[in-house]
């Protein structure tokens, strides 16, 4: 792989925006990632946009020149709707490094969006849903929280993992989100608040467990290496980056408590990077769930599998620990509009690695990484930065 | 660009097939591209999916591990669904290259599919328009039928062209599509047929002019030139590629009677190609109306701006023409399963060049040419073919 830059960020707030349209938040995104980058639409060769729920939350689909158009793009350039269920934003990335790598764009826009308050809640799990089995598991009921919550009970049952280690996930990345001024919830929770709510989502998954239902998106503008300080004071290297893929549905599964498209989507980026989990000093995972914070951290080999709830109990993975864990606040916090998520992850790593993370900046930062999973399971994204 | 080949060709029979699954027909197009390159699924190091409405029509999202799974693909094959309207297919198959060209595969399954007879086709119209600018113009009545017919209308009115001109490409395309045994229709029509049939579907489209609700799936495999021999005796080479976009929404644009992202996608592929337009012997184009293909020939240079239809009255698009232009029946003949459509037509182009294309054969054909379009043309895809 060529090397790889992040030369421009781009963030809208997360939140419920009734008054905000999709290509309003589409296009804020991504003139702050251009602003940020010193360049105008005409510079673009290429845009990769990641969406899930199009379709299904404002009924428009053919998305990425929808967006494109509105930015004023030129007809010559491509522009790409990827959809990889949770991990569509992951996927994006991935493709716009694929397309400088190929040698068909040298500067790419990659934007994350979703407009999901669109709909009452009852849908909006509907609609989600789609990313798993449908035919098979949710039209006899299944739906992500339900998924997530078998995968908790198999945890406590294999590992002795408690409620008490899912609500530390929970405590710890409400606090890192009281400092990302972008972050949806800006509300600090207590280890009884969570266990002793009683708004049940799917036991043992209760109403702090669960990450929210998000309207944002987020942008980065990627170029080649070679012309990356051309655009920008303090590029920031993508120097790893896998993709995988595992069983669709959960049934399928060998193991509940692992997802092996994280391992294997770990390994190839660990691999192309040359580094390994302990050369990480921050991460942005995707903690959907609770549950599915500790799962990450045990897949990508940063703590034994089974240990992921002891370590952000005795405080490993905050601030002041071995390494920091969605410093954004994560999903859980900073919110979970599905499309963004893996672009905003890649922005927000990349902020850590310029030293521009303001309040939650992570201290001597060297190399971060990103883990942007899909349906249930089925797809994982891992990207490794690098300080240039 | 790196040399890429077509080393496998799978294709379904297109039609209404009830009681065939979205799975089913994927699955089948593969498997047959996969025999027809003499290779497993453990040879495949990228999967891309190009699917329109999968989320509407069998309410399932994250497409490509889905069919990815059902094909026993490993973890570490990346499984990536592309959406861009009608034109899925062709940039499922852009991105396939694109990977290749990367480093980050060598032999890429591309795989295009679409089950549309799930519902009413009142409810077809409904979700085809969501690749149409939904807020401004669907909302108002707009759907795609609507949408050439105005653009037929406009191209009647400036340049000439009649009913009788229209009804020429309908007629073609039926007769080409008699020799097509994976074609939806197979069924001979006359210009009188056309042209008194009273169904109207948006005067002055009438129900020969417009093409079918199909369900159906194709698959190529894509590798590197440099491997293409030891997967296949009679490799094609794709020599030029190019995606463009254009305004989103057809109000925007500043002529109904042609397509900018055509002009410029075939502008970049020739030129990558270094070829002229004189130098194509047969060409697949997205004849989604009788008006779009007069559109098609026009904007890929192959007749001056006005001449489509004239032309194709001539024959000149005919066999025994000056080149032959939908072989395969075409959108309209040989049906119009959305996702499946761009990859349908590289795999069309690649059976012509390769000389197995039985009694649709285009003697003595070198080049050939594919054009996908999306919505309302703010996005195509033109790729060019040449015999290895």
């Amino acid at each position: 792989m060529k090397a790889i830059s992040v030369v421009g960020i781009g963030k809208t707030r997360y939140g419920v925006f009734k008054e905000k349209t999709f290509l309003d938040l589409s296009v804020e995104a991504a003139k702050r990632a251009m602003e940020d980058a010193g360049i105008g639409p005409e510079e673009l060769e290429a845009l990769y946009l990641g969406n899930y729920g199009g379709s299904d939350f404002i009924n428009q689909n053919h998305l990425a020149p929808y967006v494109g158009s509105a930015l004023g793009l030129g007809a010559h350039v491509p522009c790409t709707h990827i959809e990889n269920a949770c991990a569509s934003g992951g996927s994006a990335v991935r493709e716009g490094i694929l397309a400088i790598n190929s040698g068909s764009a040298r500067i790419v826009l990659v934007i994350g969006v979703e407009k999901m308050n669109t709909v009452p809640t009852p849908k909006v799990t509907e609609f989600l849903a789609k990313a798993g089995d449908w035919e098979n598991e949710v039209k006899v009921g299944y739906t992500f929280p339900c998924a997530f919550a078998m995968m908790a009970r198999r945890h406590m049952h294999q590992y002795g993992t408690t409620r008490k280690h899912l609500a530390a996930v929970a405590v710890k990345n409400h606090k890192n989100g009281l400092n990302n001024p972008t972050a949806h919830m800006h509300k600090s929770i207590t280890i009884d608040q969570v266990l002793e709510d009683d708004r049940i989502v799917a036991d043992p998954l209760r109403l702090y467990d669960c990450s929210l239902i998000t309207d944002g998106a987020s942008a980065v503008v990627l170029s080649e290496g070679a012309i990356a300080r051309s655009l920008s004071d303090k590029p920031v290297d993508i120097v790893g980056c896998g993709q995988a893929a595992d069983h669709f549905a959960l049934y399928q599964k060998d193991d509940l408590t692992k997802f092996n498209a994280t391992v294997v989507a770990a390994d190839k980026a660990y691999s192309m990077a040359g580094l390994r989990p302990r050369d990480i000093d921050v991460a942005e995972v995707h903690d959907c769930f609770t549950i599915a914070e500790i799962l990450a951290i045990e897949d990508l080999g940063f703590v034994p599998k089974g240990q992921g709830g002891p370590a952000t109990s005795d405080g490993m993975t905050s601030y002041g620990g071995k390494f920091v864990v969605n410093p954004s606040g994560g999903l859980k916090a900073k919110g979970h509009p599905v499309g963004a998520t893996g672009v905003d992850q890649i922005a927000e790593i990349a902020l850590q690695l310029r030293g521009d993370a303001d309040d939650r900046q992570v201290e001597n930062a060297d190399f971060g990484l990103t883990h942007n999973l899909g349906g249930s399971g089925a797809t994982c994204v891992v990207h490794i930065l690098a300080r240039n």
